[in-house]
C-alpha cells in the first residue's frame, strides 16, 4: 500500500510535480494544515480537526473554496482510492498562488487545498511499555503557535536535536513573564503528573488546542484525575512521577528527560490509564 | 517582458507546476532564500547575497548541491533567457524532497533549489520625495529573526496589516528584557536619526543582516554620520528628526509613523544624503 496525494480538489500521484513555484505556501509557509488517524477505514475525530482547520484559516484571513461537505469527499476518496486502512490523513491549505512574489497579499486569492493519506505502519509492541526519552530545547517559535500553520521550522529544529541525542521528543523551553516555562513538544502537547494531580500548559498563543490533549482531559475527567492547566517549569517536569506526550498520531510515555529517569523510570499507572481509555475509543467502543 | 522560473537546476515556465507535495519547502517552510536587484542587467551585490544565503544554509543544516560558479551561472541565466534588465532576482534552497512527511528530516537529504527573475517598474518619481507611512505592530516572529528562511507568516501579518492602514510598512515591536523595542520592519530593516545621529538595531537573532544596511552604515560612515546599532523605543521613533527603511529592492523615507509625522513630516536630510550616494552606488559610478 502507498501513500495518495490530493491537490486543489483532484487525487494526484505523490511524486509528480503538483505545485507552482509562486504558490504562497511555497515561497512564504503562508498557509495551515491539519492531520488526523484513519483507523480500521475510518476518520478518528475528523469533526474536530476540520473544525480546528477552519479556525485556523480564520485566524489568517484565509477563506476555504470548498465546503465542510466537499472537504470530507475528499478524505473519504484519499481513504477509498488508496486503500489505506490505517494512515494518517494531511490536509493543507495555502493562501494561494500569486505572481510575482509579494509579501502583500491580494485579500482575495482563491486559497489551495492539498493533502496526502499515508499508511502508518503498526506500532511497535513496546510502545507503551518502554517508555520515550526526551530533552529540553529552547522554544523559539513565533508567538502564533495556538495556529497550526505550515511555519514549523522552530519545531523542525527541535524534533531532529532530540532524535540526534537518541530521543523521541523535544520538551519546549520558553522564558516567560520572568520564568522558564514548559509550553509543549516539537510535535506535540505534553503532561506532568505529580502527587496523583495532572499539569499541562493552558490554552493561548504559546500551544496548540491539541485534539488528543482535549480527549485527553475529557478521559482525565472520567477517571476523576485533577488537572491544572497552568505552565510549570522544566524542573517541575523532572521532579514528577509521570510524564507523557498527546499528538492526534500517538500518545506516548516519557521515562527520561536530559539523560535522568522520570519518577520510577518505568510507565506510571495515570498514564496507563489514560492510555487504556484512549485506546478504546480510537476504536469506537 | 515576464518573469522566469528556476526548479532543480532547470529554467522553468512559472505557471507550471515544478514542485512535489511532500517537498519540506512546501510543508514545513524548511528552506531559507535571498534575493537581490538586476540593474541595467547586471548584479547587483550578487557576491554578498549569495555569502548570506550560504551562511542561511549552514544555520539550518542545508548543505547545497551546486557550487557558488553553479548557482552564479543559473543566475546568469535567468538574465539572459528573460531578457529582463530591471529585476528581482530570487533564489531558495528547501531541505529536499522527503516521503512520507515528517518532522523529523533525513540529515542526507538532496536540497533543491528554485528562484525566479520578475521585471521591477520604474520607481514612481516621488519615491523619494514624497515619503512613506507606516504603523507599529507587535513582533510575534520566532527568535531566528537572523536567518533568512520561508518561515514568514509573522512578516506578511505584519505587511498586510500595514497596507490595509494604507501605510507601506510595519515598524515591529518586541518585547525584550523588559522594555519596548523596534526591531525591523516586515521586509526591510530600519534606521531613525536624532540629532544628527543614525539609529539602528544591532545584528543578533532579532533582525535580519541586511546587505542593504550594510550598504547604508558604510556610506553613513563616508559622511561622517555617527552611527549608533542599539535598540530603541517605538517612541524614539516617533520622535526621531528622520527615519527610513532600506532592503534589496528599495530603500524609503519614513515620514509618518501611526498618523503623526515624523520631524518636520517632509523627507530629511540624511536620507536625502544617503539616498543620493546609494544610487549611485547602485548605478555603478
Amino acid at each position: 500500500l502507498k501513500g495518495l496525494g490530493l491537490y486543489d480538489g483532484k487525487i494526484v500521484d505523490l511524486n509528480k510535480p503538483a505545485v507552482l513555484l509562486e504558490d504562497r505556501g511555497y515561497q512564504f509557509g503562508d498557509g495551515v494544515y491539519d492531520a488526523w488517524k484513519v483507523v480500521d477505514g475510518k476518520h478518528f475525530l475528523r469533526k474536530e480537526h476540520l473544525d480546528r482547520l477552519e479556525r485556523s484559516c480564520r485566524l489568517l484571513d484565509i477563506k476555504p473554496c470548498y465546503s465542510r461537505e466537499e472537504i470530507e469527499g475528499f478524505s473519504d476518496s484519499l481513504v477509498e482510492e488508496s486503500g489505506v486502512n490505517d494512515g494518517a490523513m494531511y490536509l493543507q491549505w495555502t493562501r494561494g498562488w500569486e505572481s510575482p512574489r509579494s509579501h502583500v497579499f491580494n485579500e482575495n486569492l482563491r486559497p489551495l487545498l492539498s493533502g496526502s493519506i499515508i499508511p502508518i505502519p503498526p506500532l511497535p509492541l513496546d510502545a507503551w511499555t518502554t517508555g520515550n526519552k526526551v530533552i529540553t530545547y529552547p522554544d523559539q517559535r513565533h508567538l502564533f503557535c495556538h495556529i497550526k500553520t505550515l511555519n514549523l521550522l522552530g519545531s523542525i529544529m527541535a524534533k531532529n536535536a532530540a532524535h540526534r541525542n537518541d530521543c523521541e521528543e523535544a520538551l519546549l523551553v520558553r522564558e516567560h513573564q520572568g520564568r522558564s516555562i514548559v509550553t509543549e513538544c516539537s510535535s506535540s502537547n505534553c503532561f506532568a503528573v505529580k502527587d496523583g494531580v495532572m499539569y499541562t500548559a493552558p490554552l493561548g498563543n504559546l500551544i496548540l488546542p491539541g485534539i488528543t490533549r482535549a480527549a485527553i482531559l475529557g478521559l482525565a475527567g472520567q477517571c476523576e484525575i485533577n488537572v491544572v492547566e497552568e505552565y510549570v517549569s522544566p524542573e517541575f517536569f523532572k521532579e514528577a512521577d509521570e510524564a507523557f506526550f498527546t499528538n492526534a498520531i500517538a500518545i506516548r510515555p516519557i521515562v527520561m528527560i536530559d539523560g535522568r529517569p522520570v519518577g520510577s523510570g518505568n510507565v506510571g499507572p495515570v498514564f496507563q490509564k489514560l492510555n487504556a481509555k484512549y485506546q478504546k475509543m480510537m476504536r469506537g467502543n
